[in-house]
């Protein structure tokens, strides 16, 4: 034990905390200190400090020495402060045990009400306002919570009990017992205690006082709470705190309630005040869902005094916080009391709108509110939604069946299907399905392939279900614990509510929720999201960082152009030649390719001789190449070659020109054919079954020459592991005609297009460099195309060649390189996939999400940019090329460029820019802003807010289940 | 033009050479220089340097200016020496126009002599001693080699002219031709000049010595020349130097002669006088192969003083350079002109010895003499080879048939195959083959794997065929240019001489020799090479650098032991899997894995949840984790699975046990189990073959379903790219249960020896770590195991647990690895694919050929390390290592640590050992001494040799056939 430990102060009343101590008080206590602070009306009561439950985890689960003597003491002022005494039966001080960390955890940990309660003070309770039926429903309401928090009693055996001694007395309705049923109730009730906890109910107060402190700092280790933390990467060592405050009851008669407010509606967040007020009743009745509360306009009618009092104290805390709040309140015979106030959750169009208002009202700089809406909101405005006003509707109709974790956002409606098979089937044929399971594994994959959505019901946010969800940008509920999945029967249960499977059921991945029946979505427009486009107009203020898009197609470039994008940082070339009418030209050209370029080569190297040879040697050489020649001119191999080229030219030409007409004046990086020539032929393992079954005198035996032949060849091309065979630069060095004719193609589209008026700006990215020289030939190759091309069209064009840096040697070594190119991109997927030695393909579903589940790795670096690892060959080649080359143009291109704390890494490792996905563009815009401003804060000392998650966003899991 | 070059010195007659100026004069020239300073008898002359040389490329093949100026002033101080005038008709000076690198180039440039002859000059030669038909002999013979090396004329146009005039004059004798003949045979081989070259002969001397010089310039970068400088790794901004001799003849009558001499024997090394001595004869004469020369000892008898001398300057000149030379002269009418001296060529063994003996003699210390012997001539020695006796039989019975390029050594002998399919058909029954073919490519791999050894007709040191040979360790013979292989008539010819297929021939790819029949072979016996031993004991005190071995079986690690091992680097575990009585067992094993270890993951999971569970939670946790723990235990797949690993265990207890015993006393790294499991599986597509044709009614249709479950399982564990699936410590995280009973195999092998008396001193490495994360749980996996062993056997042990980096990732954070690791393994096979993002399965026999073929990687990186891209990934992971444990043991297991460059690359990153092949520790160990004293002599300034190619060694091509 420490001098210090034994010196600390562990404990602070509210009206003593005098500066902002969030850290140490808690979230709660903090807010409840500043408002006893600004004289807003609060209970009296005290914040055990989050130190003292470090320290209690440190000790072994021990008080640290002096805490307990100090609650001691605040208890004492708060006795004095009310005028009650703990434990006193005449006028007994009850108090509420509550958690509170620093970062909100809703839900996640315990609380105790009605500590103090015993036979004693029981009596005192009921000859005060609320009289007997208060004071036992209050004691009743105790042992359950005390027992269940506390003594770890299942909430079951109490509601058996509960129900039984209701069924004897002939009332089925809460808190219709007679005053001997009371007595027999709480009388049983400490029974199924003894019987279940293998001990007494404490009596004494201070005992209880002692273990319900306790119970709510275990509840920091509970499951659910470290794996809340885990995922939204808080810390453990933080703790909670702990508040006592003194109880006021909302139950006491019709002038008693409880309710909530928003100071802004959290659905639109429109200025007005919203919430819900439930008259004669606690807190926990709304939680429990037993009594279903009124709208707060409901108040204002009641108690017109009480409501224009909430309003006024909610704008102060508005004003105060500078940032829409979530208030809780009790009235106690007319008297109002402030239990809660915290910055209220809310939708991603409502945390647009408020950003942008409070900017309009001076509330907010244009600094302030970008940081006031995560990147991953702009995401989810983005994706299909289920229209608010039908959710409230069902929920009215009480069609919410249950809850889960938003695991991957989207909302989507459709048969629940029970089985990925059915699930493959069904949705292979166009319907709509939504897969619903226990929990997912590997197996499951075809059915979410085609299914619109999944719903498991284990599995957090990191679950295989999650994962692969998020992976392919489906929406996901996981880990909806209420839902039971009967196989057998075919069929989902939520505490009794059947569904059976084929029925129609809506889920939000964006919130969790799960509704019966077909919602109506919302397909998002862009273009009228105006508090949107205003927000991105101030983050293109605040950003360094350029946003570019990744995109194929003119199409997608033009969508992209519409989200923002200032260029193209990635246009890749297969997937044009994979277009339907194309197909069978590149078997053609890739069949012939091998023995052409062969022979091609070889004339070259002969001919490159000539010059150098002397004497005879020069005879026979001279011999050799016209033999050469002859074999060249003569091959239908190479004639069949350049034909297939010739046609794939004009194709191509048309491909360049159409997005580069799209993206006139702004940069176009067009990648070099990069995947290894096998994936455009058949299937080995198809091949092999249909030679086989052809063999064996299944079907057309005339087939089996060719087919064997076309064996042979996808043969002789499959490699171990094509991820690092020949593919990228390879491919261009060792057919050097597919390199000029994708070179020719893009020239030529660039001078037809300057000719017709247009400003095209075509970079040529060479993929997969390792070494500068495969860089310098293909660079070299390509000035010559150019320079022929602009020649023959008699019209000059700007172009850049660059590299994607995607390969470890290639950062190693960016200072060679650099010599060579005019850009680099990352390609930060392959760069992860040979930095981590882990292939993306194999690993995915398989170890690597058991990887991120045990926390292995701290985030699938797939997902998040491996800062660690993979950010530093970044540096490392943005600095080494910057060396050769300070003008190099440095951007991402793999699939972090759309990841918030990937574009965060981006802007401090000083790249030009990021390229996303279309759709992730107006996310990279904010996410942009957000490392600029951040930047800029920390520059000045003022503190940033903390790095999140960028995949899912915040799980929410409010304790109320009707709001 | 800058004033610089016209003032400098060009041109240094041979006196005037007042110091070692080999980089100026080139190894010729400074011999010549060095020997007349010396007192020695040298013919006069002068040399250009080889600056001019680089400055006449550098002005567009121009001399510079002021050189040819200088060139005639030193061209008259030889006239006035000689007492002749260059092309003085009374008393003409002829002179010889000689190449001359810094680095001996043999026979990769060009010579001219005789320049100065004109039908004026011939005259004045003609009165003099050698009279008129030495005259003539003399003019033919320089018509000849100037019109064929200056002017281009092919060599068969004269052979043809003068075969027809001497079958006009019909004798067939050389220079058997009458006084009128020779005169027609000028006439007419000037002829052939006019018509061959479309210019006339030039007839003015000083035109001759200007052309002959800027051919010999010129012949610097001839496709030879450049191709030999490639592989060498001479720069070619180096230039050749042109020196400008006096003739002087042997030719002139039975008193003079031509001779070489090496003042020790090439072959064996011992300490004689050695050569050849030809009368009345020129060089080339023996060149040519006209004429067979005899011993040099003949020349004692003819004449003694003559050979006096010539012992005398071979002394003198051995104690000048210290090293055994290799001498040219020619005397002239009983006067000895010494032509060149140059360090000796030698065989392995003689390199050895004469540096063992060197030493012995007080000439070298003993650094010196381990710098005289090249690492890889170790490994020859090490190789099966010839008898030199035998050899040297079979060259005078003159089976001696070609030679070609040494591309990889060791000596072959077989019957001569020309196609791979025999080949491998022959080789595979058993049969001893040479595959001999024009070139090789991919598809004749399989031919060249059942081979014992490949001759190719083209292609270079780093052609297909040298590069494949090498990896496979096989003898090769490449670019034999002689060798016509006639793949019609199954035969190959040599200069007429015919070689039917299936007939025996031997190869000696040490030396580049092809021989008829089948010579017998030496197998070595490192015992008995004394010498050899004795400079590794030097080699020995001089490294720094540990030598162990990898080795996975006992055998092995004795034998690498007998060639001096320090430990062994890398003992594989998965060669023990796959042995045939273990095989069927670890198939069970796997096939059960999966469904086992998903089991029992979550029994665990859950049992760690239970002790945080509260209430209602740890109820139903309960309930669950008996429902699991009923699973587990009834399961058949977690049965099977624990006894094939029970059964494994009591296998690799042994494994162990044998290896550790071998190395008692000195560590030995066991890694545990790395390749992906799907291996040790039967290949998916025989499966699938299998399984359609039972579909279809081939084979017995019961076995259908057994085959389908196997291919479903087989399809289940498949990987797109294994190199980067679920491999390495990757395996051991899923399937914990074999890393237990590997490391229990280990540490029982361990306590079980130890109280036997031995001293087993086990490392456990854990394979493919990424992050630290990786590491810390399997090593607490592994101490845990350790512990309970270590308990059991009531025996403590000492054990490190380390790990490969292997991965770019593991490289870049080595600082937090070295928390978990006590030692760090370079796996730079490994780290090499990763790094370049090349599989080197894929690779290797296609498209890297191409690339270190046309010179776009400087080596092959998986043969060479790449110090710029792996290696910096490599000091780094040192530097941080280090600097969280200063104490890491450090090395590398990669097949790099048998290849000499790299070896010098791992001393110099100050790793603590290298680990080769058992075969290459001899070569390991010399390469470490090497590194240790050349960096003692940069440390004290003093010049340190040139880095070598490491693989093939030096090509030999000498310039007489029958040496």
């Amino acid at each position: 034990m420490s001098a210090n430990e034994t010196a600390k102060k562990w404990v602070y009343l509210f009206r003593e905390a005098v500066e902002p101590m969030r850290s140490l008080l808690g979230s709660k206590g903090a807010g409840l200190a500043e408002m006893a602070r600004a004289g807003l009306p609060v209970p009296p009561g005290f914040t055990i400090t989050t130190e003292a439950c470090t320290a209690y985890y440190a000790r072994g689960e021990q008080f640290p020495p002096g805490m307990w003597e100090q609650a001691l003491g605040a208890l004492g002022d708060v006795e004095r402060e009310t005028g009650k005494g703990f434990g006193d039966p005449r006028q007994p001080l009850l108090v509420s045990v509550r958690s509170g960390a620093v970062v909100s955890m809703p839900g996640m940990m315990d609380t105790v009400l009605n500590v103090g309660l015993n036979e004693q003070t029981l009596q005192g309770l009921a000859r005060g306002a609320g009289g007997t039926p208060f004071a036992y429903d209050a004691y009743r309401r105790f042992i359950q919570m005390f027992g269940r928090v506390v003594l770890g009693v299942p909430g079951e055996a109490f509601e058996a009990t509960l129900e039984a001694t209701r069924r004897e007395a002939r009332t089925a309705k809460a808190g219709g017992l007679g005053a001997e049923q009371e007595v027999e109730a709480a009388r049983r009730l400490l029974a199924v205690v003894r019987e279940q906890a293998g001990r007494e109910f404490p009596e004494d107060p201070h005992e209880q006082l002692r273990l319900a402190i306790q119970a709510v700092m275990a509840s920091w280790n509970g499951r659910r709470a470290r794996d809340y933390r885990a995922f939204h990467r808080i810390p453990d060592t933080l703790g909670t705190a702990v508040s006592v405050v003194a109880m006021v009851f909302g139950n006491m008669d019709e002038r008693s309630g409880t309710g909530v407010a928003f100071t802004r509606d959290p659905s639109t967040g429109a200025r007005t005040l919203y919430g819900e007020y439930l008259a004669n009743a606690q807190g926990e009745d709304v939680v429990a869902g037993v009594r279903t509360p009124q709208k707060i306009s409901q108040l204002a009618q009641a108690m017109p005094e009480v409501y224009r009092q909430v309003e006024e104290i909610a704008g102060k805390l508005e004003a105060f916080y500078r940032d829409a709040q979530d208030l809780e309140f009790t009235v106690e015979r007319g008297k109002l009391y402030m239990l809660q106030t915290r910055s209220a959750k809310r939708t991603a169009a409502a945390a647009v709108k408020i950003a942008v208002d409070m900017v309009k009202e001076g509330v907010l700089s244009k600094d302030e509110a970008l940081l006031r809406v995560e990147p991953v909101q702009v995401n989810q405005l983005l994706l299909p939604r289920f229209d608010e006003r039908a959710k409230e509707t069902a929920s009215t109709r009480g069609d919410l069946l249950a809850r889960g974790l938003n695991a991957s956002p989207g909302a989507a409606s459709g048969k629940a299907v029970l089985d990925p098979d059915l699930a493959a089937q069904l949705g292979g044929r166009g319907e709509s399905v939504i897969l619903v399971r226990a929990e997912t594994n590997p197996d499951d994959v075809h059915g979410m392939l085609k299914a619109k959505g999944v719903l498991t019901a284990r599995g957090g946010a990191t679950s295989h279900a999650a994962v692969v969800a998020r992976g392919l940008g489906k929406p996901c509920v996981a880990g909806c614990e209420a839902l039971h999945v009967d196989l057998e029967r075919r069929q989902c249960v939520v505490d009794g509510r059947v569904v059976r499977e084929m029925e129609e059921i809506s889920i939000d991945g964006t919130t969790g929720e799960v509704f019966v029946g077909r919602l109506p979505t919302i397909e998002p427009n862009f273009g009228e999201e105006r508090e949107l486009i205003t927000l991105l107009g101030w983050a293109d203020e605040a950003r360094r960082l350029g946003v570019w898009a990744n995109a194929d197609y003119p199409r997608d470039a033009q969508r992209a152009l519409e989200f923002g994008a200032e260029g193209i940082g990635l246009c890749r070339t297969e997937h044009m030649f994979f277009e339907e009418e194309r197909l069978p030209i590149v078997r053609h050209m890739i069949l012939a390719a091998g023995e052409a370029a062969a022979l091609e080569d070889e004339l070259r190297r002969l001919e490159g001789e000539l010059p150098k040879a002397l004497g005879e040697q020069r005879a026979a050489l001279s011999q050799r190449l016209a033999a050469q020649r002859a074999r060249v001119e003569s091959s239908p191999q190479v004639k069949r070659y350049h034909e297939a080229l010739d046609r794939l030219l004009a194709f191509q030409v048309q491909d360049f020109k159409g997005i580069l007409r799209a993206m006139t004046g702004k940069p176009v990086i067009i990648r070099l054919l990069d995947p290894p020539l096998h994936e455009f032929l058949p299937r080995y393992e198809d091949l092999l079954v249909e030679v086989t079954q052809l063999r064996l005198g299944g079907g057309d035996p005339r087939e089996i020459p060719e087919k064997e032949q076309l064996l042979r060849a996808v043969e002789a091309m499959r490699e171990a592991n094509p991820m690092l065979g020949l593919r990228g630069c390879r491919l261009g060095l060792l057919y050097g005609a597919i390199n000029q004719m994708q070179g020719r193609a893009i020239f030529t589209a660039a001078c037809e297009l300057a000719k017709e008026g247009w400003d095209p700006r075509p970079e040529v990215m060479v993929p997969l460099v390792a070494h500068v020289s495969e860089l310098r030939l293909v660079r070299q190759e390509l000035e010559g195309v150019a320079e022929e091309v602009q020649r023959e069209q008699g019209m000059r064009i700007a172009y850049k060649i660059g590299t994607m840096i995607e390969l470890p040697r290639a950062a190693l070594t960016a200072d060679e390189i650099a010599q060579e190119a005019e850009f680099f991109s990352f390609g930060t997927n392959d760069l992860t996939q040979t930095t981590y030695g882990i292939s993306r393909d194999d690993a995915e579903g398989k170890f690597l999400l058991q990887y991120v589940q045990r926390g292995i790795l701290p985030d699938n670096p797939f997902q998040v940019l491996d800062r660690q690892g993979v950010g530093s060959l970044i540096k490392t080649a943005v600095e080494l090329g910057r060396k050769t080359r300070p003008d190099l143009e440095v951007g991402i291109c793999g699939e972090h460029g759309g990841d918030p704390s990937s574009i965060e890494f981006c802007h401090q490792a000083g790249l030009n820019y990021v390229s996303a996905s279309p759709f992730r563009v107006p996310v990279a815009r904010l996410a942009a802003a957000h490392a600029a401003v951040k930047e800029k804060k920390a520059a000045v000392g003022l503190p940033v807010p903390e790095r999140r998650r960028g995949v899912a966003g915040r799980t929410q899991r409010t304790k109320r289940r009707n709001s």
